[in-house]
């Protein structure tokens, strides 16, 4: 096959009143661009029959691939599998493996068995079956008229192991696309996206027609993709990078990666090469900091712990910051900022230590600032960076913003302040 | 009007290579359901005019209201306002209220207004503008054969705020709805939902038919979600109300809340209401809890902070808790949890404490526990609640869900334990 077309449809009432967020798309879409196939459309819908049917109708008109996740579960509102059978003309049968499975899987959880979860190991007669190592619900594989139809588990979980174990696999050797996607990213930091669009004018307006530049704004971040369509992955690979390069160039001073991936990932491959240990003194932010940095695999060589000091007693009795300063200075101030890092050194026996302080709701703080206002301390080795922002969101956005900001300081801070 | 189909298409690349999450679908659908409107369909397509033409030709085709985001920034990749204005067979001009508010942005942030910011300005002339106070693209709403088209930015907070002063108050005089949609439901915590399934079969089997009831499943907790369609709210809400109760009744032990909220607002509630105050030590979750703690408004009254003891080192030094005691129990064991626990009351100075201590990933951890391991102590006035779990998914699903945990045993503690 030269190229392929796929879309996703998610299967659930709950996707359509906003109950639940679609994390499952994102992930799917993304495996796929890694092995040449082009998602063009996302779509959710409600799980009646009449839904699925007219939407997977539609939608093989013209993908050569549609994934569906959802509506597989042992409750009475999953209807997916005997639509899809009844769809693809089949009969439902029990296939003795996946039997085995939810038998060995109930029993290795210590709980009874039921009828509805025996139903698990039906399956229609004309699909191959995907096996669920981490679920009770068996994938299914249809293929009609050289198109694929893949349906598989909403779980994210149980999903994520299909698609890796079973469906990428299958599709990378089933298919030999000889079609080649390649993305490259640069991540900014500390310029609007009109201002780097203004930079860059006439890089974007020279690229040829088969590779797109988009900018992902976030606040105070902007991210530039490169994406390229062709046959050639090498050549795509050079030409591609070769562009972006050249706009790298141009925006140096806001460059902060060419690698997708989150800071928490950035910052510590840097603590890791510069083998460094980070401790942190949290207000605002109270803790998102640190869940933020341990979400990385191995954090717990270069992450020592975090005081999240919300109440200004705490700075007192716990960061050991000395009651009349914090009044004198204000709490929500670049000196507290500053003693919160040095403590958060101390207590915590770090290299670097981070301290944050701010005001993000009219509340009953005794301090003055105005909402928005947070300050931002960093030090470490005879080095400080503190830096004072005054943030123009809500709550919740100010405290997500505030988060980033001191995220891409802590990379800032090993990188060039340390330097 | 008596009753009204929406479908929402977004708009952008990033969402169909995965690089961005939809948020924005979930919380539109949710405002919408809420003034009577069911959303049918929910599309994410590329930023090329023929898909946008395309997608949106197809659903106008049964959708009485389509609202679309993203594709309305400054730069070359944001395609909507003239393929949207070209659909239309409209001409741009420019809107002398939205250039005004452009420069009043750009002085009140003392930034440099460009060509492309001024571009903002334009608008076509056969739509509604739709005000955008929180950023510089404005909302357009078209009309169509009875039909209307609100094109939105994909910003979230700046769509969140067009939807809230201009698009909701516009549909409910507008179209003054006869039809009503009436959610209930019950949250549930530690019974799967097969055995909740098999527990309420004959309230289920018995519902109406214009009454569905779906299940939510996630780890250890599982939502039940009654959805009501009719005429008469008033009536809907009563009968709705009637079978939540009866499925309430039957699965008691196992019944959280009615109130479709997250845990931190449901702990948050209970807190305020007894007058209580809550400090914890996490190590696993490492500040994930205290980030979520605070996520509610007015947090800072009941939350005096966390002691994040990553490090085995910071249980020692900030929690002060004896090193010997901790080699000898095991950093993940019941008694180090419940020692945190005392500490976290004790150093934070509230009425509650929580510790937490698990193994997430295969580690450098002196503890020899299997990895999954997770043990949780609460304790305050004299009571103690102490848990531990086993958890079979990934290190970050872990994370979450043992965070999840967490969250449901302070609401028990302070529910039932204490009482």
């Amino acid at each position: 096959m030269k190229s392929a077309k796929a879309t996703i449809i998610t299967i659930g009432d709950e996707l359509l009143i906003g109950q639940v967020i679609d994390t499952n798309s994102a992930w799917i879409a993304q495996q796929l661009n890694a092995i040449g196939i082009d998602v063009y459309r996302r779509i959710a819908v409600s799980d009646t029959k009449e839904a699925i049917v007219n939407t997977l109708r539609e939608e093989l008109e013209e993908a050569d691939i549609v994934l569906l996740t959802g509506g597989l579960g042992p409750t009475a509102d999953d209807v997916t599998k005997p639509v899809l059978c009844d769809f693809f003309g089949g009969t439902l049968i029990v296939d003795e493996n996946v039997l085995a499975h939810v038998k060995a899987m109930f029993t290795r959880r210590n709980r009874p068995l039921l009828e509805r979860n025996l139903k698990q190991a039906e399956v229609p007669d004309v699909c191959t079956v995907i096996p669920n190592e981490l679920g009770t619900a068996p994938g299914m594989l249809f293929e009609q008229a050289g198109k694929f139809i893949v349906s598989m588990p909403g779980v994210p979980f149980e999903m994520k192991g299909m698609m890796t174990a079973t469906i990428l696999p299958f599709f990378e050797k089933k298919l030999q696309l000889s079609s080649a996607i390649v993305h490259r990213n640069i991540l900014t930091f500390g310029e609007g996206e009109s201002f780097l669009a203004e930079k860059i004018k006439d890089i974007e307006e020279a690229l040829p027609v088969h590779i797109k530049l988009a900018y992902l704004p976030s606040p105070y971040a902007v991210k530039l993709r490169l994406t390229a369509h062709g046959q050639d992955e090498q050549a795509l690979v050079i030409e591609t990078e070769h562009y972006r390069d050249e706009l790298a160039q141009r925006i140096a001073n806001h460059v902060v990666s060419f690698e997708d991936l989150p800071m928490e990932d950035l910052i510590g491959k840097q603590l890791t090469q510069n083998k460094l240990t980070i401790g942190l003194a949290e207000s605002c932010t109270a803790g998102y900091i640190a869940h933020r940095l341990t979400q990385v695999n191995g954090s717990s060589a270069y992450f020592k712990g975090a005081i999240v000091s919300y109440a200004t007693q705490t700075k007192v009795n716990v960061l050991s910051i000395d009651a009349d300063f914090i009044k004198k200075k204000g709490v929500v101030s670049a000196d507290v900022a500053e003693a919160m890092a040095a403590a958060a050194c101390n207590k915590l026996h770090s290299d670097i230590g981070l301290g944050i302080t701010g005001i993000f709701s009219p509340s009953n703080y005794e301090d003055q600032s105005p909402v928005g206002t947070v300050f931002i301390a960093i030090l470490g080795k005879g080095k400080i960076l503190s830096k004072k922002y005054k943030l123009h969101y809500d709550r919740i956005q100010n405290k997500e913003t505030a988060t980033q900001i001191a995220m891409y300081m802590i990379w800032e801070f090993i990188t060039k302040t340390m330097k």
